[in-house]
């Protein structure tokens, strides 16, 4: 497929907690279909540990090859929450209090018992000249700079400030994506899909296969930006499948 | 933390199902448990998309990086599947047929009513000089080439697979956790807690705020390769969430 036209973007997990495998991610699945409805595509995702040189390096890595790139985690108060540092090396600005942000802090606190200490201050800063995320959960907001848009790492949290974020994004065209789910297996179909494949080049046509409780399945994932090309793909794979003596499922409706 | 003896591993996903949301990763946390226990520590892990290029490159980053790669996905007789291809380019060597391979899987396939066509027989294809891992679910194996292990994708396979091949693996000090629960804010507990992090630099401590049905909990996560570093640690946050008026709970008991 032509990537002239793709807004692309990459995912960075700041995440110690991924990686030790006491957290199991659940941001990648909603980032990503979110992005998908915007016509944004993810194309990379990178985790990498709470350290400094790790994350600038994959920062300045990803922010130059896709169109924008977001963060999540480490954003907090604590000593562990070092995303706005690195943001702010990795653009060689400096990292200083944002007013608007610490305004709303001040103001959150203030209707709270707890004490808007020194660690909390923290959650104010940002790489000079950021723009602020707002964050409708529990205040402290995530921040863009150029292209590189910081979240936190709560899921709850996260999705409200992607929300947020969304309108301000340029998409491209939306993919779309259709499911034929059989019970033949991959290596049936294999010659045929690829004779399909070479037939609609724009067509991105991935097989995956799934043992679940009730058997072998395999589902025939087709993706593309033009509908009509869609539904003729579709169709050619739909009729592979019963010339194979398959019966193809709509896996589309749920 | 020093990083002298550490003995660490990358994970690579090739997944274009990833990618798009369709598939929520469960591998991860899997992957991570088992090298931890095996005292490997997962330090980054990179999505990429089925195209050559990107997972060609991926492999040569990451390889070269760790002490293992562990690659997932793109393994099977489809037209999407090409990380042997990819493995092989990125080693520079030829893709060649492997006899051990290609062996089980004609036993397979004649004990089965599938035809063993050409497509299938794509999953004997390694690149040249590589070592199987075992396949016991589906029997099409993994292989091992230097230090990169190509697994497959599903979960079910991948996991037989990494378990073949982690008795092959030379661990280094296996990383403990401990983990002490309670209702107190991080920015209540972040002064402390820095403090006790500088007071036990061989310890990384991680604050992980989690709202549940039953109100805010914050989890205090500290890992370690040292028991009593570790116990004297858990100690430290203990004392200091019950001197700030909070209740730790242990959250390693079930």
């Amino acid at each position: 497929m032509s990537d002239a036209a793709v807004v692309s973007a990459a995912l960075l997990i700041v995440g110690n907690e991924i990686l030790s495998g006491r957290t199991h991610d659940k941001n990648i699945p909603y980032i990503a279909e979110k992005l998908g409805e915007a016509g944004i595509r993810l194309r990379e995702v990178r985790v990498v540990p709470d350290v400094e040189g790790e994350i600038v390096d994959a920062v300045n890595a990803l922010r130059g090859r896709y169109t924008y790139l977001f963060t999540t985690g480490g954003i907090g108060p604590t000593h562990d929450d070092i995303t706005a540092e690195c943001i702010a090396k990795a653009f060689g600005r400096p990292l200083t209090r944002h007013p608007e942000a610490f305004r709303r802090l001040v103001r959150h606190y203030e209707n709270s018992d707890l004490e808007f200490n020194e660690m909390r201050q923290r959650m104010a800063n940002t790489p000079e000249g950021a723009d602020l995320i707002d964050n409708p959960i529990s205040i402290a907001p995530g921040f863009v700079v150029e292209n590189v848009f910081v979240m936190a790492g709560v899921p709850k949290i996260m999705q409200a400030m992607l929300q947020n974020a969304i309108p301000t994004l340029t998409g491209g065209a939306v993919m779309l994506s259709r499911t034929l789910i059989s019970d033949l297996g991959e290596g049936t179909v294999a010659a045929g899909l690829q004779a399909v494949q070479d037939r609609f080049p724009d067509i991105d046509i991935g097989s995956y296969p799934n043992f679940t409780g009730s058997g072998f399945r395999n589902a025939l994932v087709l993706r593309g930006t033009d509908p009509d090309g869609l539904e003729e793909a579709v169709q050619a794979v739909s009729a592979l499948i019963v010339s194979l003596g398959g019966k193809p499922i709509d896996g589309d409706t749920p």
